[in-house]
This record gives C-alpha cells, structure tokens and sequence, in this order.
C-alpha cells in the first residue's frame, strides 16, 4: 500500500472542519463486495437510504444522491432549476458562498452578490433584512433564486435559514430558495421542509461522516415545476431520471455503490443516536471548544454568538502571527491536522473542526494539541484554554454517554 | 450493517462486465483513514495516481481524474471542448454509445447517428470506412467531433479506434476524436497518444477494479485548445483548474480520497502484473469464454471475430427463450450475477464479465453456473461448454501463473 | 505490508480441509478494535459466544474456549481428565488420530492404539465392535478414557459417534468418551450431549469459518467428576476457573478479543442458516465432489460410503503418480491450495476441501481446477468430473439458494 | 455484527495497561484471507516474522511462537525446563508476580516467593540483593530457577534485569533466568542476550500493538539444555519440534496465521520507527504523565523513580476514595478504559496505559478524561495535571513526528 504513514506512531487527529473522520464502523462497511446494481440486493439497499436521508433533510420531499462530490451538487441545484443569464441573489458570508457565486457565473448565470462589507461579512451570519429588502426592489421578479449558504466553512457562522424564509415570503417574492448546508447537514439542526427551501445542497464527508464521493440536493415541488422551464443543458445532474428511477431504488447510471453501504451505516448510527441527541452533542463540543478560544485570549472569527458554528471554530490568530505557521507547526509536532484560512482571511485563522464522530476526549485532544502548538510558536495566551474547556465540561455533563446495556 | 447477505453460503460470483470484483488488497486501501485534502500525504498520494493513470492510458498528456462516476466523465469530454449546436459525428455501437448520443443532446448538441441497420451494427464494430465517407463530405467542418465506443460493454464489440484515427486522418477532416473506454481500459489495449484520441473518458469499475466512483478524462493537447472556445457552461467538470492544481498533487474541490486510495493500490496491482500479462490474461479467458458458448450452441453476439471483447462476452440464448428469466435462475439457483440484454437486445442476450481481478477458476466457475443454469432452463445444449472451456486453458498454458517467491 | 500476493490477478482457491476460506463478513467482524477484557461490552460479548457456541456443540453443558489453536485443545481434554500412566483407548483412523495418540504418550499417559491394519484403518471409520471387545476384556477398569476422532481430517472419513457411545454402554464400562471433532464442528451433524461425549475437543478454522486460534473443550459431569481426581499437571488448560469466570462472560486470562469478534459473526452466520441446512449442504456438495472423483475414475480414500466426509474428500492418485506433484503444478498453474497426503499415505492422494463457506460454483471451480490440473500431469481420467458434478448438482436442486428478500 | 458500541458517537480511549489499541494498519494485515499454512507464501511469512521478532528481543536464539494467549507462554517456560517439585524461585512484584507464582504451584513446583513485606513490595522493583543473599544460601543447588517480572503491569514498576543477571553471577548459582516481559517488550529496552535471560516470556497485545492471542518465548542454548532434563509433562508447549520446523518457516501445528499477518505489520512500524526510538517515545510520554500525577497531588504507585515504567501509570486515589468508583464514572461520561487496581491493591488505584501505538494527543486526551473524573468524583486536586503535561511535553520536544516525506 502507498505508504501515508507519514507519522510514526499513534493515531492522527483529523479536526479540520471536514472531511470529518470516518468511524471504523463506516469505513468497515464500505468494504463490502462492490455487488451489481441491477440486482435485488441493491434495490434493498437504495430503497433505504433514499428513505433515511430524508429523515436527515427532514423532508418528505425526493433527495438526489449524485456519485460525485459536493460541489457538483452545487452546480445540479443550478442547472436544473435556471437559464442562462438567469438573475440570482447570492449572499456572501466566506469563501464557500464565494465559490458558488463564482459557479454561477461560469454557467452563466448572473449573481448579485450581497453582502457586509469587507471581512465584517465573513464573521457574521446572513442578514436577512438585506435579502428582504433586495426583494422588495425586484418587482419584475428578475431574480430567480435565492442562494445562501446555511453552515460556512469557511468561517465558523451558521446562519438563520427560516430567517430568510420569512424575508422571502414578506417580500411576496417567487424566488427560489437554494441552502447549500454541505458542512451543516447531520450536525446542525436543518429542516428542508419546515423552512421552505426549495433546493437544499449537501455533501457526505462532514456530518454524515462518510468519505467525500457522495453529495445530495434535496428538492422542493416549487423546484422541479422550475426544473419543467430551466433551460441551462444539463445531462448527468438531471434530477427527472433518478427521481423516476429511484421509485425502485435504482439509479439511470452506476451509482456509487461502496459510498451507499456506507450511508447506509451513517444513517443507521445517526437515527439511532437521534439527532437531537447529535446535535446537542455538537452544541456542547462546540461551547467547550469556544470557552477555550475565550481563554486563550484570541479571538472567535463569528463575531455573532447568536449564530455560532456547532460544527468549527474559527480562530483568529494576534495581528503578525502567520496561522498556516502555526498550523504547519502542529501538525508536525502534534500530528493534528487543523484548517486553513481561506480567502480573505488567509493566513489570519485556523479552523478547528469538531463535527462527526467527535467526542469529549478527542475534542480535548484537538484543544491540548492547540494549546501547546501556540505556546511553541511562541503566541502569547492569557490563559489555558484547556483548562476552560475542562471546567465547562464538567460543569455541562452531558447525559452519561454509555447506552443501557444491549 | 445493512443486511445484504442474501444467499446463506460462499461467496457471490459477480460476472456482470462491470462493476467487477473489487480485490481485497483495494478493499483494504480503501479503509484507509481519509485525511485532510490540503495536507503533505494528501499531495504525495496525488502526484502518484496522477503519474501512474498516464501509463495505463499510454499517454504523456494530462489526465483529469473526477470524483464523479463515469457517465460524468461523458459529460465532460463533451461540455469541455464543445458550443451549443455544434454537430458531433457519433457511432452506434451499442446502447452505451446509444445512451451517450442521448446525453449529447441532453446537452444541446446535434449528433448525428452513423452505423450498420437494425441488429445488425450492435454485433460488430465501427466501421471506420463510414466514418471517413461522413467527414469527407463535410467540407464545411460542420462536424466538431467523432465519438465512438472502445469496448462497448452492452454488447461485447472491442473497436480499432486506430482505423477510425486513420479514417479521421484520410479525411483530412479537423473534429476531434473522442473515445468512450470506460470498460475497455486495463482490460484491453489502449494508446492515448499513439491513436491521437483528443478525449478518451474512462472510469473505475471495470478494469481498474474500484467500486465505482472516479471517472477519466485523457486530454490531447488540441482538446485543450478546443476547450478555450467551447462555450457549453462548465464548472464541476472544467478541465483547467483542476490541471493547473494537479500539478501539485490537489483538486481544487474535494477530491474522492477513499477511491484515490484504492487507485494508487490498483496501480500497483496493475503495473506490478505489466499492462501485456494484463492484457493477455484478459484475452486468453475471453478466448476460453468463446470457445464455452460455441461448445453450448449458442451464438456469440459479436459477429466480427476481429472485434471480440477481451472484456466480456454477449451470449444470445435461442429464439424464444428469455434470457433474463435464465439470469434469475442462476441467481438463484447459483449465487452468479451475470449482465442483462440492454436496449435493442434485451431478453435476447446475456453478458458473462471476464474483466479485472479474473483467473482460470473463476472464469470456470462462471461457465459452470451458467451451463447449469442453462441446462435447469431447459435449453437444449449442443455440449459442454465447461469442457471446451477446459480443454482451451489446458491447451493454452500460461505461463505458470505463481511469480518468482517474492 | 508484507507481500502475500504471489499470483498476479484474481482470487485464490483455498480447498484444503481447513483453514477454510474466511468470509469477509467475519475478516471485518475481526478487525474492530480491540476492547478492554474486563469492561462491560466485553462480557455482553463473552455471554454470547459461550451461549451460541454450545447450540453448534449441541449440549446444554459448558463448553470453554481456549484462546489457543486445535491442539491445545486436545491437550486440555487429556490433562484435565487424566493422571500419569492413565491407560487410555484410542483409535486409529488415520493421521490426526496418530498425532493425538502420540501427544498421550508425550504427556505421560499409556495409549493402546486399536485399529484395522495397514492402510486399510485409514479408509475406514472406528469399529466400535473393536472397542466394545476391548473394554469388555477391561475387567478392572484400566482404561480410563476412550478417544476417537470423529471427522478425520486425513483422509475423508466421519466415524459414528454414537456407535461408539453404544458400545461403551454395551460393555458397561466407566471410561470417558473423549472426541475430536476438529474438522467436524458445524459441517458434520454432531450431538455432544445425545451421544454422551464426555469432552469433545473443537477448532475454529474449520466448519465455523474462523482463521485459527481458538480452540474448545465441551464437557460432561462425568468429565468435570474426573477431573477432580486427575492429577496431570495443568494451569492454563484447567476448566474450572474459565467455566467460573465464564458465568460473567469473562476469562481469567486475556482472551482471544478479536477472534471472539469473528465467533460471534459466525454464530450469526450458521445459526441463521440453520444447522441442518448447513449439515445438508455439506452432504450436498461432498456428494457432488465423490461423483467428479468417480467420473474421473480415480478412487476415493475413504472406502466406505457410509462413513463419507461431508467435509472433505481424499482422492487416491493412480500407482506411481506422486500426489503432491499434482498439488504442486494446480497450485501454480491454477491458484488453488489442495490438501497434501499425510503420514501413511503421503504422496498417495491429495485432498479437496468442501467445508465451511463454500457453495456450488466454488466447488465447481475447485472440480475444474482438479480436473485440467490431473489432464497437465498426465494423468488419464476415464471421464469428466466436472460434467458428473455438474450432472450431480443440476439433478439434486438445492432449494433456491436465495433468502426471502430481507 | 454484534452491537459492541454502547458509546453513541467519537473513538472509545483505551488507555488499559494491555491490550493497548490496534493500530488501523494492523488490523487491515489481519484481515489478510486466510491461507494454507502448508504452502510457499506461508514460509515465506513464517521466516519473515521468526527473523524480525529475534531484533525486538535482542536475541540472536530461538523465539518460539505460541498460537495461545501470554498465560499460555508462562507455563511453556516452566514446563519445558523444569520437573515436579523443582523449587523456583520467584519474586512479588505484583499481581502478575503472584499468579505467575500460583500457576508454578499449580504445576506442581515448588516456588520461595522473595519480596518486600505488604505493599512495599508492590511499590518497587525486584531487589537483587535479595536475590543474590537467598542463592548463596542456596549451596546445594536446589533452586533450578529464578523468575522475575520485567515490567509489572499491575503497578507500573519496570524492574532491573541486568541487575538481577549480575546478582545470580555474583551467587555464582546455576539457576537459569526467567523474565515475563509481557507488557514490557517492544515498550521498554529489553536485551534477552546481554542479559544474560534464558527463558524470557512476551506476549502480542502490548508494545507488539496486536490483538491478544500470541505469545513468545525466547529461549538460551542454557534453558535448550535444561529441557533435555525436564520432566513436567509437555507437548502443546514444547519447544523442540517448533524450533525445528520454524527452520523452513512453518509450524507443526496449525498457527494462528492471521495474527501472524499482523506480527509482520507491527515488526515493520516497530523496526521502521526503530526500537531506541519506540523506547524514547514512552519514556517521554511516561515522563509527561507522571507530571500530572504530580501536579494533582496524587501518589505514583510506584515508589521509586529509578524504576518509573515507560508503559503505564499506577495512580493512588487518596484514603477513603474507591478508585473503580472513579474508572467507572470515567468510563461512563468520557468513554474511556483505564485500569483496574488488582489482587492487593484493588480499589485503591487505577492504571494509566501510554504503551504501543499512543502519541501526544492520545496521551492528552487521557489525562483530560482523568482529570475531568476525578473532579466529577469530587476529589480534591492540587493543580491542573493536564498543564502539567502539556508543560512537559512542550518543553521537551521530541524531534518533529513527521518523517521526511516519503
């Protein structure tokens, strides 16, 4: 085997905010025999994870499982709801919504891009208003989509969804709604239906602690009467086909059978664990990680607290202090692969990533290995942030977390 | 774990042309723990399966590696180098070439539609004189592109893309060739560069033994420069970013980590054994295959024994005999999975897969699934293709199958 | 990792009569992580493999699992039962039978060694005629133990277990009955508790489908009463702190952890199968592979047909032909390990496994195997066994092999 | 599979002083398909391993390979070197000292067991002067053995060998040595030839990093001599027809072959790391534990700094506090195994393991857990033993982790 053992002993700790790392059980079950999918075995196995997935999106609404990564679920969102030189209203709020923005404008679409000014934007979540009031402008119903993004990455901020679901509607706009929450899904709590997104977009390797390979859009009735006039050309993305097919459990081209046992597995450890149970674990690992960065004396990139990440943190590192060289420095010394800054704020942040299959322990671990990777590069903190994330820990004991006994 | 252990003992014979049987040795690389994308291994990993895919598509050129299954690949090769309405020249081999003609105008292209009449052009190959009377007549260059099928796996038609290069080249006519090997590659020859084929699109489940998942683009130098005026909206499957990026070992959106695994092991697998000893332990099987549903009786589907697939062999059961009632029974009765009739052929014919991880007894116990079967269907045999198929291996010896102690 | 892979392409056939081919199902039981041997989940674990595996023993009494391979479980039968210089009957089917023979002695006891002379012993299973006759000439009781070995693995021959019981009775002799089973457990029907089999001595590479190390005594009061008296030295073989500890689900020493994983997988397997279908499936697929050695015209070495192994069969090469010479060239031209002879009947005949997870088209690649490999070495055959198997198989229809869609 | 995760999200922390936890790449080469441990692929595994496991060791002699668990490998020393009613002499470092001495009884020796008086004993190392004072009173010879515990893993007290070979030369006394490094080897230096050892005993699931199931013992042309006169009662155990057979790399019994798989990973991470460096990992990471015992204020059950263990931790919970009570809480709020206090110490300690695949953050982690438990308990700390650690750690950096790049 190709030797990726660049560390010699001990096991490595993977917290950057996705891909998330993949417990044993999955990457177990992803080892079954590739089996043909045209047969009854595999009918069994897509009719269950077609209907599990639902379950995650909180919909009753079709979710697309595309074999490709999460990106292309971006570019399914568009292609098959809208038209060249269609009108979208984006919002900005890190380097992912950039990206997307940056998507459509390669398929020829047309974004508006708002948002905050400067860095300001990156560290706080959508603003609503501003959505409702560009709406309000648009009386000829030019805009055709509304395209936020719910968790960034990027950032740390996971912003209000029904929020703008309320702008949308005071605006009596017939806009689309489109949610990529490829971070959020399975960690933050989402509801496609409940706020009246028409095309949620999500990948697999964060959340549902699956490799990256697999990614969804999760599709409203108001979408695929749009998809009936869209005219941007669209072949492998196109949702009819696989929705028709999947009534069976197929799909119209080869699937990514080893990626569906594994879904398979995510959703049996994810509906058992229930996802309220998921996502107040993600709180409570989330506060600790915060409670820590607050003691280091550094700063929280999201500057909101109302729309803090459950998923990472982003860090901001003093005024001079390189964060890639603090990261580089870890990694090497504490073999902890944390994020990088993207974008604006490169070389101005580190992320630290504690979604998935994340724990108390681990979370500790991630945070010792911060504290002494920023006391070797020599960063002054005012005090031990893994002494703070003890002490919320143990003063916010999570229900035991052994199961009765089976 | 999901229960898909349908058959109470031994192991499941997968004898469709693809997916094929995925090895243990990349069922375990596939476990490997995914790592940070933009981290040193990740880079390292990268370089190699980059390097490494070139020598199994005999090219010097780039060759672009999507997380995406293959008929993205299709789509690729198409919305890189093509506008709107642009006329590609397509060859109808089978329903896989039939499918990727859909798709082309799917996307808003015209293809035209050569090949022989009725039954007739899915039992042999493409006949390349037809394509160089085509674009001899085109002396305005309305064609943009010729695409055709290596190995169409619907039918089991390995094509001389070499005469269809010669026939472009006759021609003196400008399209670009573009090569659909998605079953053909690792299992049949194939020279990227030699054949001057400007996209040749492969995939992973076939001869490169993944699970499905990766797709192929191979890219000539002049498919690049069509790709500056192509004007079909792209973004997931653009070639640029990901070639500029590939240069370090990264994609510029998260790559398929888990599959990569399984690739640089596949790699070694491959180029370890020697693309010949591949291809000759692929031919002297399908030899043997042949030599079984002659021994039956029955009629190959290839008709032109120039053109056999090393791949696969379509075997058609007699008039009025449904073929896919006798691929249930021996699934049932024999735990085998075999391909089904596809399109025009369906019910006429079934699809025995002798690709990727194959050997003397496997093939043999596949020939002896199916002569039962055949034979608990009722069909009257004209004798034991299992003894043909015997006395072919045993009169063909390959060279003694052990290596050297390691 | 080290480089097992000698054969290029394809899977390996591993028809010897244990270790049997592992299931992948077990292969990934066996790689989750090792647990703590003295927490909770552990003993949960325990309680259900000590449970499960007395179901496949048949006996309501305490089976104790060594986490050693098969012959210590052999020595733990003698020395928790017997005293230096204890006469104990054996008998003589063959070479496992010899090597249990001559560990007796080894360990201070007294063997006498009944037995058919000559070769003809090993074609045969016991005679309990022999044994009554000999204890009933045991007026003292001297002997203290009968031991015999149920499926020997040499040669193909599964004695009758209860014949034996009967003849003790019949005698009214007090001697514990002592079994090897070793290749027999949960291929062959055995009845630890119906037959009144003082200690029956399993393994786990064989019928349940383990790789070894684990290995099992099964035992009665009378078993437990003796040894009470017995005064061989033991310590880590003694029953009585395991069966004490085992009431918890636990062991006084480390256990077996990873293995007990796999035990628990196969006690899913067999019992979900059902013991008579795994039982009738033996038979099945044994009978299949005689008719192939019959067709073939070679002998089999066990010569009476009532006492057949459903497990394996021996196959007597013709005079002059050496057998592991056969062996040797199948092994290299054909990636299928075959039995050696052994002890008496070294070079004599090879043997074919049938056992554990095997099912009709693996049989049929190991009969195709055999059979090009006998034609290679010259051998003449009368006929194809391949063609008799297939005609054995297609005439005996196993009812449909496929479970009731999950 | 049978549910084994009672802990509904992250990586369970097995921090027990053995097992230690499984590396991935171990338990992938465990997963190896099973083969004929009669075959070529099979030598070539055996002589692989039998070479390599000789320079953890430090041994040029025979090392045997049991397919038993360590226990196992206690009595084959005993039993292939002494006869009944030898007198041995044993020395009480412990819980695993005692049954070490209570299995020589069961075996029917006669062991002296030297020791301090109470829990002193179990508080320091062996006392060599003791030793050497008893086998100069020895002037007939009557003692045949002296068996001590190199690493006693149920206090955390590594005792000095050499020390011990130096007290037995100076006693001029012809009594061989005997050393259980079960937990020890491959944690900590060991050197079975310059120390003069001629029976050292070991076993897989410690610094090996393999599942139980292994055992060794490595064996002195003395200790090859004494067995020639042994009497006590072996054959499963005797090491004579292993070591010849071992020659051509095979077993005369059936091996435990898929933990040999893993032997051969763990020998090459161990001999790539490279054994000084494997010792100065745990020194450090031993070190850096201790810091936190310190700093909470706590007792280090071992009393004496000079003999500190590279392998676990021994933690004294104050008067009045049942340590398991503590684990238990541990166990169930952070998911983590720690160590029981056994035999006369039971309930008033715990064990920390840091031995085999463990680096910093795991390290971290623990000793978070630790600290958050004993706060939950209610216990009184000092300080902070995590800073303390995380002091250590960063002002003693070990040369970066990352090896150049591959």
């Amino acid at each position: 085997m190709f030797k990726l053992d660049l560390h010699p002993a001990g096991r490595h700790f993977l917290q950057i905010p996705g891909p998330s790392p993949v417990p044993d059980r999955i990457l177990r079950a992803m080892s079954y025999p590739t089996i043909d999918h045209r047969g009854p075995e595999f009918g069994a196995l897509g009719l269950k994870v077609l209907d599990g997935i639902k379950k995650v999106f909180k919909t009753s609404q079709p979710v697309v499982i595309y074999p490709a990564s999460g990106t292309g679920a971006w570019e399914a969102a568009l292609c098959n709801t809208l038209s060249s030189g269609d009108t979208v209203l984006m919002y900005e709020t890190g380097h992912f919504a950039t990206l997307w923005k940056k998507m459509a404008e390669n398929l020829g679409l047309k974004p508006e891009f708002l948002g905050l000014p400067g860095i300001e934007g990156w560290r706080r979540g959508v603003q609503a208003d501003m959505i409702e009031k560009r709406l309000r402008e648009d009386t000829q119903g030019v805009i055709k989509a509304v395209c936020v993004v719910h968790n960034e990455t990027s950032t740390g901020v996971t912003s209000d969804i029904a929020a703008v679901r309320r702008a949308i509607d005071a605006a009596k706009h017939p806009a689309l709604l489109m949610v990529d929450t490829i971070s959020g899904l399975a960690s933050a709590d989402y509801r496609h239906d409940e706020w009246g997104v028409d095309v949620t977009v999500s990948g697999s390797q964060k959340g549902l602690m699956l490799p990256p390979g697999i990614s969804f859009n999760a599709v409203s009735e108001k979408a695929r009467e749009a998809s009936k006039r869209a005219t941007l050309p669209r072949a492998f993305w196109d949702w009819n086909e696989i929705i028709e097919m999947n009534k069976q459990g197929y799909w119209p081209y080869t699937p990514n059978t080893n990626l569906l046992y594994a879904l398979s597995e995510a959703l049996d450890m994810i509906l058992g664990e229930g996802l309220d149970n998921v996502f107040a674990r993600h709180q409570r690992l989330a506060a600790a990680c915060r409670s820590a960065v607050n003691a280091w004396g550094l700063e929280i990139q999201c500057a909101d607290p109302a729309v803090y990440s459950p998923v990472l943190t982003g860090v901001m590192t003093p005024e001079g202090i390189d964060a890639d060289a603090v990261r580089k420095l870890i990694y090497e010394h504490f073999d902890m692969s944390l994020g990088t800054g993207l974008g604006k704020v490169k070389g101005r942040m580190f992320r630290i990533g504690h979604l998935g299959d994340c724990n108390d322990l681990t979370l500790m671990a991630a945070l010792s290995g911060c504290e002494m990777g920023l006391r070797l590069a020599g960063i002054g903190l005012k005090g031990s942030g893994v002494a703070a994330a003890m002490d919320y820990l143990t003063s916010h004991v999570a229900k035991p977390a052994l199961k009765a006994a089976a």
